[in-house]
């Protein structure tokens, strides 16, 4: 998906919030904002969102000298969702259609975004996107495809949805790598957020090479995934891509991609089609 | 009110809108973003947020190649709340405190401000007002400021609020000097808008001299107030200030000052300490 011009504001916004978050004192948030005025006016116009996301966030884990800035965020997320592990289990027992109410709980987990910072409640999240329609909802193509492939490659999204998804890597019947980000960039999971979440146990952790959002395959900037991550994805016949960024990147890469989101932007709402809130599995297309 | 870090990606979300508004294409849009990526980078710091935007609008209305791009939208917010007016003094008929309900009403007309692109019902918006508890309410004093003087120096803000200025000016037992802005800029009344109102009638029409919203007393710019209505406003002795521009611009300017405003903005909301969404009748300080 391509950067809209809407998109220029936000990514002042986002910023600012990520500074603050990351406890930059007034002077550090000038220099951020000083610095991301600059990018926005040199970046080239066919950059994918996450690109440039990408070196926003650079910039302020540069300015505040922490490569990490969202270490507290991110255990706190991992620590909430699994305290919610045991009812999300029990859910599973449950349920007349175990994929379905897996599905939907990895989608939950995708409220857990920083670059949103909207209050909500994990619990009470679960318990819409589980009554919730999909806007969009390839789920007959999803399973079809489930059900012919030997290995699903999942790319992950933010801590502590990562405990969501492991519920669902523990519902599907088949082997799954699970992608985590190549180092810290916003709230994203790396391999260490992941084995805190125990997704070592129930899946192959891969990284993508390199410390972005998305999954960006191609970059004239020369800040894609590494090209031992990008031989298995175009060895993978069958791809879960959850979250935003991994749409931004990758909703042009074609039918063996299925994403799985909750639309919390309005530029991708009307990118996809849909209202700001819904939620998505959505075969990729080209 | 200085210009917080939290407004600069307002300036650029406020920038596109304008733009749009005023039907720009997809390029022209482009060109403004630009341009305004390149004035918040080398803005003085210690500038005020109205003239920031100021300057932001003047870039739309250079790109668009028109000095009046919310024409239409001036001239529709008039007929609208001119249809509203018979009413307005129905209720002011009606009324206990004329006085109260006319700086409500007053108050409400704030509302049709282009700068927040909100959906509102103009007369929900009034009974809401008239039912409102202020935030602030120096009342009191602003009573006794008026028995006190023979003039008042009535500073609009936007086209169609100048409907509910005019039914305050009515109230009023004291002549008025309505004060319009030099030339058009976002959706804030000139002269012309003025008049279509019917404010003509009711006070003598003066203009701030400069095309800038709010009230800039002094610039580093040169983009201040004219020399003489910078005159007109030393002598007043007391000046009804409407709207967020004016209490940016006028906030620290002395207790001759009061601000008659609804809360649009978050920043404004902090920095006057109350939450979004308030009504003010608030007397200025130092």
């Amino acid at each position: 998906m391509k950067t809209y011009l809407d998109c220029y504001p936000c990514f002042l916004r986002q910023a600012l919030d990520a500074a603050r978050l990351a406890g930059a004192d007034q002077n550090q948030q000038k220099e951020v904002l000083g610095r991301v005025l600059a990018l926005l006016q040199g970046v080239d116009s066919s950059s994918l969102p996450p690109e440039i996301g990408d070196q926003v966030h650079r910039i302020v884990r540069q300015e505040v000298g922490d490569g990490d800035p969202y270490r507290a965020m991110k255990q706190a997320s991992t620590r909430r969702a699994l305290e919610l592990y045991p009812r999300m289990r029990t859910l599973l027992e449950e349920a007349d259609d175990p994929l379905d109410v897996a599905v939907r709980l990895s989608i939950a987990g995708n409220i857990m975004d920083a670059a949103f910072d909207r209050e909500y409640d994990l619990w009470e999240t679960v318990e819409r996107v589980l009554a919730q329609s999909f806007a969009v909802d390839d789920g007959a193509a999803f399973r079809e495809a489930l059900s012919r492939v030997d290995r699903v490659l999942y790319l992950g999204d933010n801590t502590g949805e990562t405990v969501f998804d492991r519920v669902l890597i523990e519902t599907l019947d088949v082997p799954v790598t699970y992608a985590v980000k190549g180092g810290p960039t916003l709230n994203d999971a790396t391999r260490e957020d992941a084995q805190v979440a125990g997704l070592d146990r129930v899946a192959e952790i891969v990284d993508t090479g390199v410390d972005a959002p998305g999954t960006i395959l191609h970059s004239v900037q020369g800040r894609a995934c590494s090209a031992e991550f990008r031989r298995l994805y175009d060895e993978a016949e069958l791809v879960i891509a959850k979250g935003q960024a991994n749409y931004e990147t990758l909703s042009t890469e074609g039918a063996k991609v299925f994403f799985l989101l909750q639309v919390k932007c309005p530029v991708i709402a009307r990118d996809a089609g849909v209202p700001v809130g819904s939620i998505l599995l959505k075969q990729g297309g080209m």
